[in-house]
């Protein structure tokens, strides 16, 4: 192939590559191959007919100006909307400090293109989101991984690591993807006054905080920190969390509609990034899910899916119990989507993803690109992050069992002598 | 305000600006403020019916699929129809040339992240695209700024300019964003065999092409190019122009949909930038736009919009002749939203829009932010952007009557003795 271009490219494309769970998605989607790989929400529970409604009101009502170019920080009912809906939790917070993204993944470009030069460091959990390390590689940074435990970040190795300087710490307390797991009361509190003390802030990332399926509901890093710290002099939140969510787990991921709460200054730089990067979000789509969301609309819309959800990260988990070897260990998550389970030392998960793909149809996203690029492998590749939501109890038990079966097989193998 | 994210912006945020144009829209949004400032298409004729029967089809059957994730590259009809549609200018090409983004802007920003290293120097149109400028800046880009005349970009000049050695051409050929003027069939022809000489690609954006309103429509410079170049061995475009086009202009603004054509190569590394930039744009939005245009519907839109804006055009080229002072000069746009006056040397077009805004709430924009940074500033500061598809031929004749009494006063007295 002759092209000028092709030898152009900018040195930070030797970071970026293909995303290896959406490159997986592909293979899955084959209709024989049940697939616990992507972090697809059920599509049985979206909210169809009342999209249908607000569609349909919205442009009757107010078509030209759902077709229109608007603002860049976003449609003002929807954050007044989030503004409100925010304020449950007892943080002062002001539309001022809300800006509407295409989904949380943009709010994590977009955070990357103000705030990362070359070479800065983030301080991550081991493992942490894959999309997260996408969006941050294309602004080279580094990462300075911290371990989890069943009860989320270690706070006690968090001194040592915050001592190498990073830009900021990027944590997902809620149900994280791709654990599972949540950080505790305490350690909450720990994090809040490490990061406090050491004068670095930090990024909390919570797309599922509204699915939790038992225990109680715990506050976010934002509201912990914001009894620390005043509002500003407008009454807007000016604290040292940037908090992201989305719309994505509760009404439609195929939305693309995330916000980002943030300092007035931070939202300040956040929108000039946006105008450079797209214009804004689509007119069309905020209004649209700000007339199914709004009037008590996204919290019925919850309470639809809970259950749904619980049901089946029950299934797994009694599916697990039943077809997994002895060996094999995994977390039982409170809430989210996902699930993660740790093999036994010395196997690696994307050679058992194919044999689980070509014996029995059967998929999972391998665990080792969850973490950090690090010269400490151990414990990465015998890893494996598995999705409740999208398939059903039955197809969940028959999943699992077909997934147990492998393991058994290669557990055998691996204990033969070579 | 207290807060650690204050002081610790990348560097490239030095380079970031608020959009003057957004923040003047704001101003103008007062209803009483006739504005040729937006680049705003006239929501009269959105076809808003049509996107009801859309939203209501593809919700009735597609709705879970319209509201889950999708794929990077977009959604594939929305892809096959476009390289139909391209085929028309005889390019070969393929769905897998075609890549969707959030509007023309997204793609300026994922070229900007995919070929630019700090420093890099891209040839441009002076004036040119503010939106490019401000994609660019973000990745530390330096201009090397090319005049115009009447047929547009000085060919005549290019040899010179390209000794630089630029990463790439960015050039508007059809009723360009800011001036409203078209490039020459022999220019086009120049311009391609410079770029091939010296080795420069080329970034050719297009968003007004089909919204021409007099004169025979001239060949994109992806196919004077492609006329030079073979095809690559599974047949798809393999050239040196990446061409970018926006259903904008045509559908609606407010959907956020555009397009890049590329080599494949291109688009694999744009795809790997927009997962990490949003993993993919709005599934619901494609569906629907594909819904809208697909069989003859983008046809149908852009015969009902010509007629109106050419109207418009004419409307306003009228009353620049009854009511500006001599001494005022404006382009004769063939096609698109622009057009671009220039006022004696020595004039000032923001100190204009102050009292233009002040006495008789009239705006448009003033020429200066659309030329790339230079020492030599000589020539832009007396030059104003007018928009005329975004106002009635009533409000066109009345408001450009407003700017004419304006610019009669501010003539008479910077011709007194100071």
């Amino acid at each position: 192939m002759y092209t000028l271009w092709k030898n152009r490219y900018a040195l930070r494309t030797q970071r970026m590559r293909s995303s290896i769970i959406r490159e997986l998605l592909k293979l899955t989607e084959q209709p024989d191959v049940i697939s616990f790989a992507g972090g697809l929400p059920a599509p049985d529970v979206f909210p169809v007919e009342e999209f249908q409604a607000a569609t349909a009101r919205v442009l009757a009502e107010q078509g030209p100006a759902a077709l229109q170019y608007s603002t860049t920080e976003g449609y003002r009912p929807l954050r007044e909307m989030i503004a409100r809906h925010t304020a449950r939790y007892g943080i002062v917070i002001k539309p001022k400090n809300v800006l509407i993204t295409n989904g949380s993944q943009q709010a994590l470009d977009l955070l990357g293109k103000i705030f990362l030069n070359p070479g800065d460091r983030i301080l991550v959990e081991r493992p942490t989101y894959i999309g997260a390390l996408g969006a941050w590689n294309a602004y080279q940074a580094e990462y300075v991984g911290v371990p989890m435990d069943g009860a989320g970040l270690r706070t006690d190795l968090l001194e040592d690591a915050l001592r190498v300087g990073p830009k900021f710490i990027y944590a997902l307390p809620n149900f994280q993807n791709p654990t599972g797991v949540t950080l505790s009361l305490e350690r909450r509190g720990e994090l809040i006054s490490l990061a406090a003390e050491t004068g670095v802030p930090i990024i909390e990332d919570d797309p599922y905080g509204q699915l939790r399926y038992e225990g109680d509901h715990l506050p976010p890093l934002v509201m912990l920190e914001g009894e620390l710290r005043a509002a500003d002099s407008e009454g807007c939140y000016s604290g040292n969390v940037i908090y992201l969510s989305t719309f994505s787990k509760t009404l439609a991921p195929g939305l693309r509609l995330g916000w980002v709460i943030a300092p007035v200054d931070v939202i300040d730089k956040l929108v000039q990034a946006k105008q450079g990067a797209d214009l804004h979000t689509s007119t069309f789509t905020q209004m649209v899910a700000y007339e199914v969301a709004h009037g008590g609309g996204l919290d019925r819309q919850v309470r639809k899916i809970r259950p749904v959800y619980r049901e089946r990260r029950d299934a797994m988990l009694k599916a697990l119990d039943k077809y997994f070897p002895e060996g094999v260990e995994w977390t039982h998550p409170q809430g989210g989507l996902f699930l993660w389970a740790t093999l036994p030392e010395g196997l690696d998960a994307e050679q058992i993803l194919k044999t689980a793909l070509e014996k029995e149809k059967v998929a999972f996203i391998p665990g080792g690109p969850f973490f950090p690029p690090s010269k400490e492998a151990q414990g990465t590749k015998n890893t494996m992050r598995l999705n409740f939501s999208n398939a059903s109890p039955a197809m969940i038990d028959e999943g699992i069992a077909r997934l147990g079966r492998v393991l058994e097989e290669v557990l055998e193998k691996s204990s033969l002598p070579v």
